[in-house]
């Protein structure tokens, strides 16, 4: 049976180029970075590579891109990092009701230490309200975390709005954004949108599991997370994972080589996906925002009357992957917490499936989803 | 020209076979291990099976294995985790003059949270006094740190006489081991040695950087570093490494096949060469323990009148890799603190190369580095 993934927001297929690279840097460039002698440059070289491929993506230095084991280490570093670095300005922060589980988790643990976590609520495309966030920074705001793109209905934030109005109440104001979700997929710099910290995964864009990348502007202070030998500037100790670091570059490479082709074909994928199931299959709902605004490679599409989690293993049988909730909050009993702080009520969230679009993904894989997806709710609703 | 590779201790060649199948679980065995459809399944039981495998070979369950990106991660996990869950029994905390930096920084930042660190001194093999150790250990002792074998010079301290103490003394101090230079190269069960914590890095036998171990009993209570989606039981958040799980798992399969040929074949290498070195070139010094007694694959030897970094980079020219200081130290300015802590003086400390040896190296490719170590030395003597 062939396989259909349509679940690239939860973790994206590998492409050759990235495992050849892998392979290639294992078997030739095992040196530890930190060795003196060749073997150590040469491992040192591939990061320096990287980051200045990175660097250039982003529109910043390569001293400020920092290397992490993934999206929740970097978030977490830059969070937890801010917070304790600042605190003696001030411990107000603000972020949103929706932001992923590796930000709002951080959150929860600082306002446990004593900080003042502020939450903007959303409407129910996943939009907050600019004006409040305005209207609540002030001398004493360390720290506001907004992320690029909702990961579970693809909200897209105006950044560059946000980044502005932050700057222009109070430029000490460190601004983090989770872009975990938009790099490879929207096109931005770091500078224009005036961000400060900016968490990338690997795995998100065709690089394996393990690797992140936390852009850093240098006038920012950061506290570690974890000490050591000193890597990194020492903010970020312990042998780099340079085989991942490699394999990253390659992905990012390959995503920025077609970065507006791979962008249409996602959009294409999406609105051709969610138009035919929005029309030719009863009682769906399009969750969160317009398929004209919303990211190029998330969709979210409510099935009245069956429940996510069963249509999701109903498509399995049939070798189509799809998310009910995002995966990285699958292990919680408010998986559906993100929905829920859309304003849905619980029996819609319920109802709810993400389907998400890679490179590799085709149009005649998309027929042959809906194909069954039709039979699969017509015959779920029956046995009801 | 053919490489001799002699840094092992910083970091190993992976294995054809680790590589292969790090490659097989990149092509097929793609999915988040968060997600709730098969290839999200298939990704989880790459893990379990690992984790199975791991706790078989430590000697304890396989709920007990948390992965983490490495060996500092592991290491400050442990550390910082137990400061944090038990800083309201005690703040006193015990450890060695002699540990990696990765241990080293994570004491000197909590010192500055102020907790009460007591460093013990080690004589000139790099060996505590145990009994000071005992007098150390109160009610208030919430964790005693101390590694298994010594990364610069390879003391193997004596973990279970050790850990019989702390329990004698204070059954609820949590002893913390940090085995990165041992798993692989000493058998051993945490049960036995009555180890609650215990790290391992994947590079250091054979597998990618960028993953490692934590062991920790499972009474033992540990605050996150990193919090979010609550994969490994919410106490390390994160997609996990699935790769590079997969690939470590089976570098230490490779390992404990062949574990005892493996341990002969290391001090073969390690005794050939140290005795060769030091009877056949003037002017050397054994750093350290005695062959007898030390880990298999490490040996440190001072060379008179020779900078290390110096004749590094001269044997760096026939292709022969070695280390001056710990690569993971060699960031800091104190690269040498370990031996200058076992009372040399820096004149001692600075002509001390660190050979470290691994499955791969020959007796032929040492007879070739001995040859070109004789002619350098005696070069480099001349120039002086």
């Amino acid at each position: 049976m062939a396989e259909i993934y349509l679940d690239n927001a939860a973790t994206t297929i590998p492409l050759p180029q990235v495992i050849d690279k892998m392979v290639n840097v294992l078997q030739n460039t095992y040196g530890n970075p930190s060795s003196l002698h060749k073997k150590g440059l040469e491992a040192e070289r591939i990061i320096k590579e990287s980051s200045e491929f990175f660097a250039k993506q982003l529109g910043c230095t390569k001293e400020e891109i920092i290397y992490t084991s993934g999206g929740t280490e970097s978030n977490n570093l830059a969070i937890l990092g801010v917070a304790s670095a600042y605190a003696r300005t001030g411990k107000k922060i603000i972020t949103t009701t929706i932001e992923h589980a590796s930000v709002k988790m951080a959150f929860k643990f600082l306002e446990q230490q004593g900080y003042e976590v502020h939450y903007l609520p959303v409407n129910k495309e996943g939009y907050i309200d600019i004006s409040e966030l305005e209207n609540l920074i002030d001398e004493q705001t360390i720290l506001v975390s907004i992320m690029f793109v909702n990961n579970e209905i693809g909200t897209i934030n105006d950044i560059y709005k946000i980044g502005n109005i932050i700057k222009q109440k109070n430029p000490k104001t460190v601004f983090h954004v989770d872009a975990i979700q938009s790099f490879g997929k929207i096109p931005f710099s770091v500078r224009q949108l005036k961000i400060d910290l900016l968490s990338i995964s690997g795995h998100k864009f065709y690089a394996p599991k393990g690797v992140g990348v936390l852009y850093k502007n240098k006038t920012v202070k950061l506290h570690s997370l974890v000490h050591g030998g000193g890597q990194q500037n020492a903010i970020r100790s312990g042998t780099e994972n340079v085989a991942g670091i490699a394999a990253m570059h390659e992905a990012a490479k390959a995503v920025f080589a077609n970065l507006s082709q791979d962008i249409e074909h996602y959009n294409e994928l999406k609105t051709y996906f969610a138009n035919k199931v929005l029309t030719e299959i009863e009682g769906t709902r399009l969750n969160g925002p317009a398929l004209e605004s919303s990211a190029p490679h998330i969709v979210n599409i409510a099935f009245s009357g069956v429940k996510a989690e069963v249509l999701l293993h109903a498509l399995e049988a049939y070798g189509i992957y799809v998310s009910s909730g995002s995966a990285c909050s699958s292990h919680k009993a408010d998986k559906q917490y993100i929905l829920g702080a859309l304003g849905y009520e619980n029996e819609d969230t319920d109802n709810a499936i993400r389907f998400s679009f890679g490179k590799q993904n085709t149009i005649a894989e998309l027929d042959e989803a809906i194909e069954v997806l039709k039979k699969q709710i017509v015959m779920l609703r029956r046995l009801k």
